[in-house]
């Protein structure tokens, strides 16, 4: 299955999520380790798209996500850089999800400096991420 | 805003829906009425997307859903037929949706031909309605 750029970004649009994970890290400096990632979650019945994205992308993984749905994931800060980011940045997506997008690159961009590894950087992190997804003003 | 047919395809493969709605209704000659929609629901900070859709095809409303969602929809059986079909013929959904939209022609078909005045062309139409969305063999 060939995908098109406007097909993938129209797809992302619908189902697409940019994810700041924070979770206790007892052995990172700050106690906290932060896991930015990109999702798209299916049904399995159509997993082959899920496919036809890692393989679009050239990064990621398909992997199960809860029930019978799976996952296309993208977390290597690498790759989400090099290749995630530079394609949003070239097809930008319609809806207000290009908000949490620029967000997510925000933070990104904090991780390549090793910000989150300060406090103050984390505190920062934590902010963005409140006003992300379900938590932004509308 | 302008969408590209593709954007539009990826878009609907995850948010659209192509719906048949039967309900009583006596003064019809099956007793039934067949309502086949096309819809796109998004939250109404998204509002902008679904008037862009309606420009788009040039057919349709935006309306209320549920709550703070809105929607874009098409229901006149001729914008079906002469925009809505075609489009999606031309740039073919990528997703298991696309059965959904082959049922979907089907039954409108058989509206063009006023089989769902028919008791049994309305009972084809239930048998059809059935396999779709979440009713379909995954």
């Amino acid at each position: 299955m060939n995908l098109e750029s406007q097909w993938i970004t129209g797809f992302v649009d619908g189902e697409g999520c940019f994810h700041i994970g924070i979770s206790r890290h007892p052995e990172m400096k700050a106690g906290y380790q932060v896991l930015p990632e990109f999702v798209v979650v299916q049904h399995e019945r159509d997993i082959q798209v899920l496919y036809a994205l890692k393989s679009f992308f050239g990064c990621g993984r398909v992997v199960n996500n809860h029930g019978d749905r799976k996952a296309f994931r993208v977390r290597k800060l690498e790759h989400m850089m090099e290749i995630i980011v530079p394609f949003f940045e070239k097809h930008e997506l319609k809806t207000k999800k290009r908000l949490d997008f620029i967000c997510f690159r925000k933070v990104l961009q904090m991780m390549q400096r090793n910000e989150h590894l300060e406090e103050a950087g984390l505190e920062r992190i934590r902010r963005i991420k409140a006003r992300m997804n379900r938590g932004r003003i509308r």
